[in-house]
């Protein structure tokens, strides 16, 4: 178990010695840990050997001028300049605050960007301002389309944040597939099958094969296949696609530059980096926050006191598994797997930070 | 066949002769209309008849005062007074393009209105101001949240339409449910069973019987179930029924009150009608609206040209169905099923006005 002070430290003080200001690699550190507690592994410390390599490669900028490049009372857009998703995804969300403090609502397209981690992280900073929280982006292509036989988008997730009074905050996030693409890297590790319905192979065939992808296969979008609604799955992910990067002037769909450097750039691009999109709408634009809030507990309650199907126990608010795991591992301390540790200490003896 | 113009006049007259202005009789005419050239026909004239007994049993206000009750440079809440649906919700996308117009966005929650046809009217409206239109709205209790044994919210369905040059407009719409409650009505007509995935029985099992809703079932949520990313369906159709609802003053969840006569109204509310979530985004709060519709146009023919699947002529365009519907519809006429034609025939005896 590691505390979270340590793992803190140790990720703020990589990125510095990667040429991040502090204050930047304690913004980039706070987003790694928020995953980390909020039990989304997938999104935590474990990049972080990813970014180290990123960087080693030349393809992150660690001095970013990140900028509103345009803007209208309740719009702007904002180039990242390169760097890692989490800084410009910060600046797009404090930029959309203000202008709901200003005329209502707030939107912000982001391009020249990467990979942001958690969504739910940017949706949920809207939270003290008694706002609700916006946060979208487009990723590397790995969905196939409905009747498409190869990948087109990435898993393009969604969250949203939404005060509550008494009860905790509803916070969805959720990528625009069954399942994310880490549970096909442990089912493959483990050497299990994975449920038919998440991928198909290279010739568009329903698949069960965890290595469905790297071998010319893709992933499905939500619904699975046509008869079960793949294609609003598809109609998700581009609206996601569109809003961040088409409108932002990212690279859009099969375009979109992956986040490994061990995976060459592409040849052709349609814009600059990875693309989001983040808002935030004031609750008093549009009714007294009290009785929001009232209203807002009343609709958690109501769902809580759903019959619940037989061998389940209740009903879940988007955003109470998080908030579970976030209370324990916040008690109990940061579990890391043997590999992440390996790769942790590899960068440790590298860089002379102790771990 | 019949003709766009006759049915056209026949429902507006019909609608003037419960009541309804001259004006809001043919607002609401064109997007029943729109429905039925678009291949939506569980929105079209078949509809007249149900509202035709709302009416009736008196709880369809025919000459409402849809008003604003709150707003701010972006934002406003409009009251529907207990109209038909598409009268407000034509409203809030009027006064969202004129706030978008003003300040980049505009977004107008709706209470206090009822059922509004199809979505994509609404969010298609945003399309001659080179403006994104987005629209969702709640709905009466069909769907179980992941874990539930009994309906807590609408399929609650949301559309975006977005712009493009050369190409046609994206036009996503689509129920937050693997399929619309329309498919098990026919499903049930022809004593055919449903795909599992759709629906569960009054014990929460899962089930392949059209008429389960009607015997205490629920509508499972895009995903189907847990291990196919259900509760992904659930966070649409919340986040849906919190903006349309939570956020305007209208019923949410479990308390929405049904569309048909027959149906009881409910006990408790939890505010004033249904509810709409509806808004728009200028073009050029972001990009160049040039630049924008070039870029649109690259996504849309990246999309089509997207090796298909062995079976599939090609991968589709979210609108693709409907606008090729729309061609032959307008061309070939517009054909009702017989019990609808004989619906309206009863109505055109009780009302004077030629079918």
């Amino acid at each position: 178990m590691y505390k979270y002070s340590s793992l803190f430290d140790f990720t703020s003080l990589l990125l510095q010695k990667m040429g991040f200001s502090k204050e930047n690699s304690e913004h980039c550190a706070r987003v790694f840990l928020a995953a980390e507690l909020r039990g989304i592994s997938t999104h935590g410390v474990m990049r972080l050997a990813d970014y180290y390599k990123l960087w080693e490669a030349g393809r992150i900028n660690v001095t970013p001028d990140i900028r509103i490049v345009h803007e209208t009372p309740s719009t702007a857009v904002i180039d990242g300049d390169g760097t890692i998703g989490k800084l410009p995804a910060i600046k797009a969300m404090k930029t959309a605050i203000a202008k709901a403090s200003a005329v209502g609502t707030g939107w912000v397209a982001v391009r020249n960007s990467s990979n942001f981690g958690i969504a739910a992280y940017y949706a949920m900073m809207a939270l003290e301002h008694d706002m609700i929280g916006f946060a979208c982006t487009n990723a590397s292509p790995l969905v196939a389309p409905t009747f498409s036989a190869v990948p087109m988008l990435g898993t393009n997730p969604v969250a949203m944040a939404i005060p509550a009074g008494n009860q905790p905050p509803f916070v969805a996030d959720f990528a625009t597939t069954p399942v994310t693409r880490g549970k096909f890297t442990i089912a493959a590790k483990k050497g299990e099958k994975i449920s038919f319905g998440y991928a198909q192979d290279a010739e568009g065939n329903p698949t069960d094969d965890p290595t469905s992808i790297e071998r010319g296969g893709s992933m499905l979008p939500l619904g699975g296949d046509r008869e079960h609604g793949s294609h609003k799955g598809y109609c998700m992910a581009a609206m996601v696609d569109i809003l961040a990067a088409v409108l932002s002037g990212a690279n859009f769909g099969p375009f979109v530059p992956p986040m490994m450097s061990y995976l060459p750039l592409l040849e052709q691009k349609s814009g600059e980096g990875w693309g989001h999109f983040i808002g935030a709408m004031r609750i008093d634009a549009f009714m007294s926050i009290t009785d929001f809030k009232t209203r807002m507990d009343k609709w958690i309650e109501a769902m809580r006191s759903a019959t619940p199907v037989k061998g389940q126990e209740k009903v879940l608010i988007p955003g109470d598994p998080e908030r579970e795991n976030e209370e324990k591992i916040s008690r109990e301390g940061i579990s890391l797997m043997p590999q992440v540790v390996a790769d942790l200490e590899k960068i440790a003896e590298k860089t002379g930070i102790k771990f």
